[in-house]
C-alpha cells in the first residue's frame, strides 16, 4: 500500500482520486442492442444469448421444475445460513415502514403524504464464477416487503444453458415472481422495453460489469430508473491503536479481493497501527485462493497518517465511502460527524462481510463518491412518495387570497381563476 | 377536447400517449458546453450568458445590495401571501422526519439507519416571462429544513443583467446561501463542475426548457443527482355529477395555460358531466389572457366516458398523472386504489393552484408517466439515509457461522477470513 504521511489538503483530491473510467466508447453497442430489442423482442434476445453466453435458449424463463430440482441441490446447512440472513434483513428493512405523513397545515387545508409500491421492478443478477444469490436476499426482501407486485430476475445463463441452484433457490425463496436466463445489455433492455416473454418494469436495480452499468443509465433516458450509479466497490478504515491490526488487515483483504480495481483505503492517527498492518497484510495475502487479485488492488491502495481526529474526518468525508469501518476508542465522534458514506461497520467485531450477507444492512451501496448524494438500496428504493390534499370551504377561504396573489403574480390567471370561481360560490 | 365513449382496454395507451420528444440533437450542444465550462470556468459562463441572454455581465453573483433592494420592489400584500405558502410548506414538509430506525437483528447484531443532509444543492429557476418564485419556496425549503449548508440557485438574467425582485426576495427568505445570474446548459454545467465563482453540488433541482433537461440528464453522467427527468406538466381530473362543472373546467385550464403541450385529461363515468363541463371550458377560455394557449392545449386533451369506476380507475393508474383532480362521491375508492400519481387533489374545494402555490404539498413533481416510479420531491430528496452497525463479541459468534457459508459459497474467501479470524480470537 502507498503511504503518505500528514499529506497537506490540497493533495488530498489527487490521493483520493478514484480510478475514472469513460464508458461512451459503449454506448453504440447498447444503443444498437436497445434498438434491436426493442424491433425484434423476444429474438434479439435469443441472438444475443447466442452470441454473449455461447448458448442457444428457446425458453428464457426458468420453469417451475427447474427452481424445484435447484432447491433440492442446495446444502442444508447452507439453506440455513441463508435463513438466518433473509431474517436479519427482513427485520431491518420492515422496521423502515414509514407511516403516512398528515398534518392541516391551515385549518380546513388538510395534507398528507403517504408511500406506495413500485409496481414491477427488475433484478439484474450478474453471472460469472460466483454465484451472487447475497444481491438477490438483499433486493427481493425490499422489493417483496414494499408490495411490489411484480418482481422480475434477470441473470446471464452459463454455456449449459442453466442458472447456478443456488440464485434459483433464493430467489424463489424471497418472493421473485419471475426468473429469466437473460444477461448483460440484452437483459436491461428487455425488462426497459418489455419483450413477448419479459415484463417491461419500472425501476432496475443490482450491480454488474460495464456493459450493464451502460446498459442500465442508457434505460434511464427510456422512462425506466434506476438505483444508483455504478462504480468499483471500495472500503475505508480509520482506525487507531484500540484496533486489532490482524482484523483491519482481513478486511482490507476482503475488499481488496472483488476486483483489481478495487479501492482500500486505511486512515490513522497511529503510524504504529499503520506499520502493524502492513505487516498482517503481508501475512495474510500468502494465504488467499484470490491473491494475485487482492494483491493487485493492495498494491495502489492507500494508508494515510494524519495529524489528528478532525484530519481524518474531513478526509473521509471528502471521500465519501461505500464501506466505511470505524475501529477508534473515540468512535462516537466519527459516526456522529460522518455525512457522506454507504454503510458504516463499528468496532473490532463488526467486519464488513457481515453486512455484505447478513447483518441485515443492505450492501447495495453508493460507490465512486455518490454518498454525497445517493442512499443505498432501502425499503424506500422500492416505493414512491404520493401527496394528497383536501380544501375544506373554510380551507379555500382560508388560503384562497395568497393562492390568488401568487398566481397573478407568476402571470397565470387561469390558476388564479380556478380559485377565485369557487370563492365566489361561497360568496367569499 | 378529443371525446371517447368507452374505448377498448387495447386503445388506453395510444388515448393516454403523451408528446414524446426526442432531445437528442441538443446533446452535441450540451456536450460542447460542459466541456467549455471545465476548461474555461467563468470566462465560459460569460461567454454563453452574452450568447443566450444577451447581456454581458462581470459578476455573476447576486450582490447583498441588489437583494435588499429587491425586497423593496415586493408588495406587502405579496410578501403576506408568500409568507402563508412558506409557513405551509414548511409545516408540510417538516412533518415528513423521519427518526432514527434502530433494531437488534439478532442478540449483539446493532443495525440502524439514519438520514442525513446532501451539503451541496443547487436549484435552478427559469427565467422567461413569468418570476417562478413558488418554485425557490418548493425547492429552498425542503432544502433547509433538511440541513443543507450550501443551497444555490441559478436563474437567467433578463436583457439588463438583473432577476426579477421577486424571485431575489424569496430566495433570500428562504434561505438560500447564493445567488447567481447565470442560466440555461452553462448554469447547470457550473453547478455540475464548479467554476471559480459557483460552487460544484452534488444534487440539482428544478424544472426547465428542454436545453436544461438534456443538460440535466448529462450532468448524471458526471458524478452529480438530479431530482427527476422532467416532461411537459399535466392534470387528469376524475370527476362525477357531485362535481362543479364550472370548477372543473377551471382547472383544465389552469392546467392548459401552463404551455401548448400541456396534457390535460378528464375521465367520468357520467355522460352529461362531460357535456357541462364541455360548455363551461368554452366560456371560461373566451375570458383568459393565455387564450391562445389554453386554446391548443385544449385542443388536443381528451375526455374519457367510462362504463365503471374500475375501468376509470385502470385508465388512471395506466396513465400515472402528475396532477391528479378526484371530484366523486366515493373518494376514497380512488384515493385508496391509485397506485401511480404525483399529487392528489380531492373534492370541489381543492384546485390544483392551491398544491401549485400554498397548501403545503410540492409542486416538483414526476410527470410523463414518471409517478409510476419517481417520488414528487419532499424532504427526503435533499438527504440520503446511512447504515449503521455495530456488533459485539456475543454478535459476531452468532452470526458469525452464517456468514462464513454464504461467502464461501459466493467463492469469497477473504470475506470468509475476516470472520473466522474474530471467532478464533474469541475461541469459537
Amino acid at each position: 500500500m502507498k503511504k503518505y504521511v500528514n499529506p497537506k489538503s490540497s493533495e488530498w483530491a489527487k490521493i483520493l482520486s478514484r480510478p475514472t473510467q469513460s464508458f461512451e466508447a459503449i454506448e453504440p453497442v447498447v444503443r444498437e442492442i436497445f434498438e434491436k430489442v426493442k424491433s425484434e423482442g423476444d429474438n434479439a434476445l435469443k441472438t444475443y444469448t447466442q452470441r454473449f453466453d455461447g448458448v442457444n435458449l428457446t425458453d428464457f424463463r426458468v420453469s417451475e421444475k427447474e427452481i424445484s430440482e435447484a432447491t433440492g441441490k442446495v446444502s442444508e446447512e447452507l439453506k440455513s445460513a441463508i435463513e438466518t440472513a433473509r431474517g436479519n434483513i427482513t427485520k431491518f428493512h420492515a422496521a423502515q415502514r414509514t407511516d403516512k405523513v398528515s398534518t392541516e397545515t391551515m385549518p380546513g387545508v388538510q395534507c398528507w403524504q403517504e408511500k406506495r409500491p413500485i409496481q414491477k421492478v427488475g433484478l439484474y443478477i450478474p453471472g460469472g464464477s460466483a454465484p451472487l444469490f447475497s444481491t438477490i436476499l438483499m433486493l427481493a426482501i425490499p422489493a417483496k416487503l414494499a408490495g411490489c407486485e411484480e418482481i422480475v430476475v434477470c441473470s446471464p445463463p452459463d454455456k449449459g444453458g442453466k442458472l447456478n441452484p443456488v440464485i434459483l433457490y433464493t430467489a424463489q425463496l424471497c418472493g421473485v415472481t419471475k426468473i429469466f436466463k437473460v444477461g448483460g445489455i440484452q437483459a436491461i433492455a428487455g425488462m426497459t422495453l418489455g419483450t413477448e416473454t419479459i415484463p417491461k418494469v419500472f425501476k432496475i436495480f443490482g450491480p454488474g460489469n460495464q456493459y450493464v452499468t451502460v446498459a442500465k443509465q442508457w434505460a434511464t433516458k427510456m422512462g425506466v430508473a434506476i438505483d444508483m450509479p455504478a462504480g468499483p466497490s471500495e472500503l475505508l478504515v480509520v482506525a487507531d491503536t484500540t484496533a486489532n491490526p490482524a482484523f483491519v488487515a482481513s478486511d482490507l483483504l476482503s475488499q481488496a479481493e472483488h476486483g483489481i480495481d478495487s479501492q482500500v483505503i486505511l486512515i490513522s492517527t497511529s503510524a504504529e497501527l499503520l506499520d502493524k498492518v502492513e505487516k498482517e497484510l503481508e501475512n495474510q495475502l500468502a494465504a488467499l485462493p484470490r491473491q494475485e487479485i487482492a494483491r493487485q488492488a493492495i498494491a495502489h491502495s492507500r494508508m494515510i497518517l494524519v495529524k489528528d481526529d478532525n484530519t481524518a474526518l474531513a478526509v473521509i468525508n471528502e471521500y465519501g465511502p461505500e464501506h466505511y469501518i470505524v475501529c477508534v476508542e473515540n468512535e462516537d465522534f466519527y459516526i456522529q460527524n460522518t455525512v457522506n458514506a454507504g454503510s458504516v461497520f463499528i468496532g473490532n467485531y463488526t467486519p464488513e462481510s457481515v453486512g455484505d450477507y447478513a447483518s441485515g444492512t443492505n450492501h447495495t451501496l453508493p460507490t465512486n463518491g455518490y454518498a454525497k448524494q445517493y442512499s443505498g438500496v432501502n425499503l424506500d428504493s422500492f416505493m414512491k412518495s404520493m401527496t394528497f390534499q383536501k380544501l375544506s370551504k373554510e380551507g379555500i377561504q382560508n388560503i384562497g387570497k395568497s393562492v390568488e396573489l401568487m398566481a397573478e403574480a407568476e402571470g397565470l390567471q387561469a390558476h388564479k381563476n380556478a380559485v377565485t370561481l369557487r370563492l365566489k360560490e361561497l360568496d367569499f
